[in-house]
């Protein structure tokens, strides 16, 4: 293993879009990569006044860390990027809601007639010994100790075909995926449609419920340690992630059904052939194993995992055991 | 407390509809009761060579026993029904695909012009003592032991308005909601509609994944205890549902959004009742913290849960604590 | 041909469900019907200031007149429904919006934590010499005069297996269908569930747009003409209509997709079987021609509309010729 | 009025993506352009052995020609181009089924574990003078002759914050819209987000059903005249469309609910533009006389168009009247 990568906080790291970027840096399969992360409103919310629609140049949000080019990566393979390490950068998180943005409101999308909902901006004080992140209402006392639980809300590569999307978007090329599944100790599995991946993170959360209900998680710039490293010649279509005890494959779309049915098509088609069994076989197995959770329910593609405990695939290395080994540098 | 009553497993004891039949028994708030529910495929599957489509008369699937009538309940009133123990009533659980019916298929609704999937029965053996059922593959030597998790997949009472609904259906009224948290500890309360509630109960599981991607659970037959009672003047929108650690609302509707949005819509108005939030901080308080799992999503219409961990909402009591008094008999 | 059949305006006459009701009176098989038909609001709104939701005991909305036992209708027939005449019986029709209901606002489905719109009513005069329906804006002097195209919103029977719906839920048993295409000279078949079908119908419209976006058409009280007949030993799954220039599948469901699925399958399937086509091959025609346009889309389920141009159809007959004998009298 | 631009059908002029391209050729404001686009399979299906998923390279399929700079173009100005003519430029018309694409099969994301549709290709004979194409069963001698009525299912602009999108996607960038309105006399308005704003079009169709069910209308290359202007300082959201007789707002999403929602939401706050209603008024007035027709449910994403008869918005002039301009050359 080499020196670990580290990534300055430096402006030209930064981008908004998966593909039509060039690469910040280059690294290589096995590396160990620190790098800092901005939250989703590039640092520029910092009070409970600063509503992001005011203070913030829409669309552009949620920037990304990168492109890291990872050399040998060609489309076709398969980039791993294992999640060692994920630190809030900063004492406090933030949250709020957007107007016609989230899950209980009407949006660009789901349009309505309505008034949107008032814009607020939560703090959430972070204590890294007690791990802890505090939420505090802004109209009454009450306040509550809920767990630090940092993940990467959005990983991606560069798009296929050309394309170039903005990082706010979940697609098989990643992006915004927003799942709490995607912290410490968990590998990403990516396809490559480009050389050299062109690998990009960001919007760190400091926790997160599922489906990201109000639109914005516990949001806080982060201190970032990955491992990437590359499966040559297997091509992965949807996301998968792998963490030591689960398997699952990530759906990305709209409406929330085809969201579902692509990652439980995706992991019964990987338990398939992961075990041998036929297809209807691993559809049954499926169907009395899976854990179908929401990842978010507010971005341009909704994102639903579906996972499967590794103990009943007894025997199973997916990836050729990549995950293994990434988590044991 | 009284005796419990002891429901025969009688022909007359059984039913298709909620809504449109006679109660076959009356309970009083307070009292456990004990009944046998059949599977879902009414006991006609008994090898893998049963077809359902061949040994089944449809749409008459899914009998619930019941309805009980339950004193003293009142239209606006809720009902909670407590789940004491569930014991498989049979050594072997029954799975199976049907043409047309499962989340990874075309169904009479998301009609496509394809052939359907073949149509298989899985057994799978239980083994009670050991707490495990056994999935066997039907096309290759796999099997593996998954935990034994029973559950109750179709609840409800009478609904609104006078309407009938088919078992299969989950809606406000209860119904077919199928979620894995329904199972042995869970208290679920549901609106009253009518003069004595008229519940009714069925579709016992082993065990089931989120989403009963394929259609059908491990089904068995269920020696059932529960224990019911009355909250009166406390009205119940949509189902809730209670357990030591978590308080849950359900959302039954289509598409999957929907049930999504109903689900934490009702979850975030809890919450802010319980606590005195306004709404937008409990909003805010139940996007970090929720839980968002499938509970079916091949009815015709499916189910979402949303769950908040009791902790963080200290010293909150829902439904004038009745789970705790329910739970402790 | 007998005397037409004319069934008083009475209360008697009048209920709010498909299913879970007496028959009224009852009519043989070519009969014509005459009979008056109540607005959605059972004529309880008189002026823009009696909002319903303050006038209207909810969810009591859309009365339909009957059911009629049509005499030697059998499970496993076609009801043909061919509607002779349409005359608004009030000079004055009536819209409105209502709170969470309309498909530009959050519903009690599509639940947000927005305030409702305004509820707002409308009233419109009708011309009948000159064919007209007057739009008067409630908020400046803008008025416009439209055509008079009235319609029939809800036609239904008894649905199967003992179910009892809601008359504002449309489904394979018709119901709140709300086509624009259901006026004077369109037959609509539906299937039969019940001995005599059990035939209601109203929701009159004096005019209505594709979608019914508001929720609320122009509402009128009607004075209806029909004949009916039945198509022994053919049964009809979906709801279809024909007109003089099309043949058309009325697809009920939710998500909207489902319900295009639904229409445009069943409209593939009807000119595969008219045609002797094979099943792509009519699914080419159907694509090349089809007219899909949506009925409503503020429902508990939505409807869309499959129609072709019978032109296109050189030489076929669908259900036996009974369109051209019904409206020829 | 400047000579006509030809643009020749010259390899360099073609692409698979809006955005990411350098202009082909520059135009000015009331500039007539001539050009041929190629089919939708780039003509490499030329008989109905020729499968497109073997003779084409997926994705790159849709070529569209351009992109046009329009000189003085800005972004927050409205390109508008009006359809003069469109002429197929080959006497046969082609279409087909593709695997797992189409409105009445599974797709890559609306997954399913069924085996694909069979794969067929049609062709169709255009004859000019009559106006007509020939459908021709491939498994019965059943033809019949439909009209011919040519539009252009794909015509947009480079899209906002430098994304780059596939052809084959409609968003607000225009792209694959597919509706039977953009054809000859219709004039498209688009929202111009980069300078020159980057016209690209093709993907003509002999004619098509709404929906585009199959997933292929008659494709066929085209002689293409059109007209473009600059409406400067007028802005546009989703793509809008005019026709001597109608307004039309056309929404692109995913589920069918949102582009309906977006394209009707879009004609009520057009129309409260034009004549002053308040936001309820043009809700009501739309509700009674917007026609609902499916674009596409086919793509990645799908069009629903809401349109307005101008003969209800008497005195009203659109985008300053620039329609009638561009029609009368």
């Amino acid at each position: 293993m080499s020196e670990p990568l580290h990534l300055p906080a430096d402006p030209g790291q930064y981008g908004y879009t998966f593909g039509g970027r060039e690469a910040v840096a280059s690294v290589k399969p096995g590396d160990t990569v620190t790098l800092r992360t901005l939250d989703c409103f590039g640092g520029k919310v910092r009070s409970v006044d600063d509503l992001p629609s005011q203070v913030c140049e829409f669309p552009y949000l949620n920037p990304v860390t990168g492109p890291l080019y990872v050399e040998g990566a060609q489309p076709g393979d398969t980039l791993a990027v294992h999640v060692v390490s994920l630190t809030p950068a900063s004492p406090v998180g933030i949250s709020s809601t957007f107007p016609h943005f989230g899950a209980l409101t009407s949006t660009g999308y789901t349009r309505t007639l309505q008034a949107p909902l008032e814009e607020r901006v939560w703090l959430y004080d972070i204590d890294l010994a007690a791990g802890t992140v505090r939420y505090q209402a802004r109209r009454s006392d009450f306040t509550v100790d809920l767990p630090l639980a940092p993940m990467l809300g959005t990983v991606g590569v560069a798009p296929a075909a050309n394309e170039v999307r903005q990082t706010i978007v979940p697609d098989v090329h990643g992006g915004n995926l927003d799942t709490p599944l995607l912290g410490p100790g968990a590998t990403l599995y990516l396809g490559v449609n480009v050389p050299g991946a062109l690998l990009a993170l960001g919007d760190g959360h400091a926790r997160q419920g599922d489906g990201e209900v109000c639109g914005v998680a516990v949001e806080v710039a982060m201190d970032v340690t990955i491992r990437v490293d590359v499966i040559s010649g297997v091509p992965t279509g949807t996301p998968r992630l792998e963490t030591d005890s689960e398997l699952v494959s990530l759906g990305a779309a709209r409406p929330l059904e085809d969201a579902f049915r692509i990652s439980q098509d995706d992991l019964v088609r990987h338990v398939a052939e992961l075990t041998g069994l036929d297809l209807l076989d691993a559809y049954q197995l499926v169907s009395q194993t899976t854990s179908a959770r929401a990842g978010n329910v507010v971005d341009p593609q909704y994102v639903m995992s579906a996972g499967i405990d590794k103990r009943y695939l007894p025997g199973v290395t997916a990836y050729r055991g990549i995950h293994e080994r990434l988590r044991n540098g």
